[in-house]
């Protein structure tokens, strides 16, 4: 199928059903658009009206165009697309590109009208682009197609982008030529009814012009499938991302915007950290980023120096080099003292390195090379305040130069300098990035670093644990047969327990010589619980009791209880006790896992008990996970130090914690249709360090689950 | 003394006392940009060895000028500096600007000649800018002063700003042209040996040209005097700061850079913060928010109206408005219903508005003039991608036009078009500020709402509560007759105490009959700890007993204690025993005092217990404090809403919470000497909602403390 996608994106002839003479109208401009762009293939303008459009000859009908045609572009009004379908199955067109709007975007009547374009498109075996977009683009020289409505003309380069707003596009392609990036395609997939960004970044995978990929998206319309390709495609190629709609107000705008599922903030976050894609939040962060891609390798450390001919940005550049994560590179001796033997003696050779303001050309040429050559040094910023004579294109020729003969570490120019030195940089063929002031480099840098840490980050494996499967099944069977979708505490316990997660022991005795033997076996200090279908406020009657230390305590307190409940006359309301283990520990943590309607299973760990809702230190990950996501994803909770032990207490087993998220992980694999389910507290024993599930709620879908279990030989329950 | 700095900004004639026909050279420079921006006044060139320079006739020495001279600018060696400020005070001049380096930034030598400089100076009656500075700007037409080696010409508008880095003033004048931002007054403080940034602050408070205040600051010289003078100025000309130094690293580098006490960044943010500064942290922020404050008046709300031809930058705003903290405004029924009337019948009416790619220009005035007329919506974004025929130029204008005619609300205009359009505009007079990226302008509306909110902020008190001030003496006084700067829990809580705040209850007991009579007192639970001078390690051999709940427990474990003593041997080591109350509650704040070498004492309020360190939800200000500060204070941490009770506890009494800070602060406003106060916990009582102390760690400065209390009459000792 990718194949006729290299019809789409390379055509050797192109029809435009709709052309225009009109340059306001889409299919004008489109028509424009294409011709100054000096397009190499064959162009077959089709308009009933016209023998000729712009000085080419003009067809009544796709069908009287004489020779093949590999992309139909379709700029007519939405009622007579499916008609010009029909025509182009009958010319044996297999590329589509739909811009006519009208479909999905307007509401319920456009998307069935969309469904049945689509199910017409795949019944002739064809690929389409949009409805409803704004076209596509690829500048290599041999094909040269802007089949876009854009205002200005592209630019040439290696990044690919692909835009799910339209106008987005248009935005970004008049900003290109002060971008200072280039494209290689652009691709606008509408309401990408079929080829979607994932197909693109299939596509673009092997594609040989394209060194990055671009993406916005309001919403992912495959997660799995995204998270696969993008997993694979970014060890090799970045691929940065704006994934728009994170706020509450913001979705709800994409929503009604795009016709589609979109939201889920929290779930596209950790799904794009899982797959390796850069997240940017805005249109210029993302061509920063871009830029010091295009031209910088990835650095092999975070190892910042910063060197200045003005002590105020240098020390602007050094904030932002802390704040976001990356480090200050300490200079070794011997280059501090070669740079002594010729920068000026009010200079600083301390990183930031200060050169001063009356530091020539030649401090600059010398200083640079030397931090190349210093292993201290992963990545060098050059900041230059143009004054005093310093000529800013001199200092920007002089980098490159340098940059040129030592491609092995990334440099980036801070040129603080009027617009004019910027109009003139991008007319040039460049191997630096330039940017105007500090903050933005650094937080560009950081991100080349990001990159090098996913390059080098091991695949992970998704460990499968011998697990009592039958069992978990049986008790959900039985809760299902009762009409119940939301498990007890007891059963929830149980599940985990079934799966191999440590749960804080307990044991029902009927009496208090049963009650005693199951405390000796669990050992103390233990709770006591009363069991009763009688009694519902089970603490009132001082029903919970805490803190039994020996078995002397306990026959006291059973006593003690009975006493309470004869004094009610409520003798006969017990059913017996619940004996479990008391755990020690003031480290709660919260697990579990949310349905994301869209992306499934999301697992969460974070801090637990009173603070959930006030800290919501909680990090999530797209299921299924790997060791190395979840090792990621605890170690990203600020908790994580009380894990380690900040204060004092012994540190936490955090591989068996670890475990605990992956058992849960294979839990929701085996039973998909579990619905939520909290481990809250998984309480931090201050014995062991070992994680223990001390309360636990599973709630699962119930038509889902009936489903799912209806189809299988369900063993009795176990409990 | 304000009066010389009319003389420095507004002179009527300068000597420029080395003055150079070398255009690279500082005084050549300074010469040229002096004359090429057509100062009004008269100009002296000072140069021994030549008779003419530029056009002007030169004059050997300062003494040689015939008439008088406001302004003398220095710009010869350092050594020679002195010699010629000599000469100026022959000459009767009281304006002095020292361009000349080699002072306080090279080192100690350096620092001493600059503390003679700085007192010949003093004893002359001048003002001096510098030394080591870039020198200073006035564009108002009358004077057309540019007294700076700035590689190009100054931008007039309505914008002071003074620059603690005088290479980053140069980098600053480099992008005035793109930055859309013009200058009344430029002012490069250099090393600020006399005029500091607080002196330019009370300068400009009512300079007529001036309608905001920009800052570069590495350190703040004098906090107390900026605090004050801030406040003032703020609420009338927005004060917008750039403070670096904010990383440890970062700090050294200014430390190292400016010679000065820099660092401290948490003084530094609270001090701004309660100043009303408005802190930026990259030069293009401080810039996108200064064109903010030049062209729209403070909004009135925080309700934003978004506008736009392009869902996906839309959509992208909207994320933008919420994560900054101000509002998507709820657009009026009525409002919706008219926009309905002309817009497509694809647009969507709900903010943001989507008015869809074809709007032509009179949807963008109607729908602007409907947004003003809304009083649902306090300020309006304009997004417009240029294309499909739409002129950018032509949005701008009418916007303008709109603006013209209704100045009262804030509208900013987000045109993602070339930089083009940037240029052209960059060169006509504008009444809105014009953004490439949504981004950047919801951040400039987040902070010119910021400004709303300080204008309508109570000016607060500093409440003065009645304290034993005599009793918190005497028992200071004892510790440093014991030689102790560290006191006693005992004493801590006791000085606690006696300013009012609320401790938790304890008394000694010697035996078990007065252990009972204190416990019944305090009222159960209470805790018993054993005193003994002999027996440090009071866990080891269960010398704290928690929740005692009544008197005959109280005996029981009285005497198990003694037991316990008996058994190895210790039964004289017990000096007797704590009775202190035992305050149920899982709400753990912390509040304290500590102090900055700088910035004096600060005030701390937050998360206590075990989260201190690994959450650091805490917050600061400088005290004094006012009940406002503390208010802010408080409800600025993430704990806010435990206190308010957000898992179902009672909520805690936060007016009892705030009055304990504000005494703490009256407290170390008594003695200033003191060095740290911790109050880790601050127990939220589960049963009254009070905030109670119940550990308290007190640490004086000895020497300050011996001073300070040995001129007073000490009481003795009241415990």
């Amino acid at each position: 199928m990718l194949k006729i996608l290299d019809q789409i994106m390379s055509p050797k002839s192109i029809a435009i059903i709709g052309a225009s003479t009109k340059t306001d109208t889409i299919g004008g401009i489109i028509l424009k658009n294409i011709i100054e762009y000096k397009y190499t293939g064959k162009l077959y303008p089709i308009n009933p009206k016209a023998d000729q459009i712009s000085g080419l000859k003009a067809y009544k009908s796709i069908l009287d165009v004489p020779g093949d045609v590999d992309l139909a572009i379709i700029v007519i009004p939405r009622d007579a697309v499916f008609t010009a379908i029909d025509q182009c199955n009958e010319k044996d067109i297999k590329g589509i590109c739909v811009i006519s709007a009208g479909f999905k975007e307007i509401g319920k009547e456009g998307a069935e009208l969309e469904q049945k374009l689509l199910e017409k498109v795949r019944s002739y075996g064809m690929r389409m682009v949009g409805p409803n977009c704004f076209g596509v683009i690829n500048t290599a020289d041999d094909i040269r197609l802007d089949a876009s409505f854009a205002e200005t003309l592209p630019v040439k380069g290696k990044t690919a982008f692909v835009s799910q707003s339209g106008a987005l596009g248009a935005a970004i392609l008049n900003l290109l030529e002060d971008l200072k990036i280039g494209f290689s395609q652009f691709f606008s997939i509408g309401n990408a009814a079929d080829i979607k960004t994932e197909t693109m970044l299939e596509y673009w995978k092997d594609e040989p012009n394209t060194e990055q990929i671009l993406l916005y998206m309001e919403a992912i319309s495959n997660p799995q499938e995204f998270a696969k390709l993008a997993k694979e495609i970014s060890k090799k190629k970045p691929i940065v991302a704006i994934k728009s709609g994170r706020s509450a107000a913001g979705a709800s705008a994409a929503s009604s915007h795009t016709g589609s599922l979109a939201g889920a903030d929290i779930a596209a976050d950790a799904l794009l950290k899982q797959s390796g894609v850069i997240r940017v939040t805005s249109v210029n962060e993302m061509f920063e980023v871009a830029q010091a891609f295009e031209n910088c390798p990835v650095p092999k450390g975070k190892r910042v120096a910063i060197l200045t001919n003005s002590g105020g940005p240098g020390i602007m550049a050094t904030d932002a080099v802390c704040e976001s994560g990356l480090e200050i590179a300490p200079i070794k001796e011997s280059t501090k003292e070669y740079m002594r033997s010729y920068l000026s003696s009010a200079a600083s050779v301390k990183n930031p390195i200060d050169m001063i303001a009356s530091a020539p050309l030649d401090h600059y040429e010398k200083t640079i090379e030397a931090l190349i050559a210093d292993e201290n040094v992963d990545a060098i910023m050059v900041i230059c305040v143009p004054f005093l004579g310093i000529n800013p294109m001199q200092v920007a020729q002089a980098t490159m130069k340098i940059k040129d003969a030592h491609p092995e570490k990334p440099i980036i120019s801070i040129m603080m300098a009027e617009g004019s030195f910027y109009r003139e940089i991008n007319k040039i063929e460049t191997n630096i990035p330039f940017y105007q002031y500090p903050e933005t480099g650094v937080n560009a840098l950081s991100k080349l670093f990001a990159q090098y840490e996913w390059t080098q980050r091991p695949e992970g494996k998704e460990p499968s644990y011998s697990v009592n499967k039958a069992k978990a099944m049986g008790i959900i069977s039985n809760a299902l047969k009762e009409g119940r979708s939301q498990l007890t505490t007891l059963e929830s316990i149980d599940i985990l327990e079934a799966y191999g997660i440590r749960t804080c022991k307990y044991a029902f005795a009927a009496n208090v010589e049963d009650a005693v033997k199951e405390a000796n076996k669990i050992d103390y200090p233990v709770v006591m619980k009363i069991t009763s279908t009688k009694i519902s406020h089970k603490t009132e009657i001082g029903g919970v009791i805490v803190g039994i230390n020996s078995e002397e305590q306990l026959r006291n307190e059973y006593k003690a209880l009975l006493d309470r409940l004869k004094s009610k006359g409520l003798e006969d309301a017990l059913d017996g006790v619940i004996i479990q283990e008391m755990v020690k520990g003031n480290r709660e943590m919260v697990c579990g896992v949310a349905t994301d309607p869209q992306y499934g299973h999301l697992m969460m760990f974070g801090l637990g008990g009173i603070f959930v809702e006030t800290f919501k230190d909680v990090a999530f990950r797209v299921n299924p996970v790997t060791d190395i996501d979840v090792k990621e994803m605890v170690q990203s909770v600020k908790a994580y130090k009380l894990l380690q032990g900040a204060r004092g207490e012994i540190p936490a087993n955090i591989e068996q914690v670890e475990e605990t998220i992956l058992r849960l992980s294979q839990l929701v694999k085996d039973f998909s249709f579990i619905k939520e389910l909290d481990i809250n507290p998984l309480k931090i024993s201050d014995k062991t360090g070992e994680g223990i599930a001390v309360d636990g709620r599973i709630e699962v879908n119930f038509e889902q689950a009936k489903q799912a279990l209806g189809c299988c030989q369900i063993s009795s329950g176990s409990r």
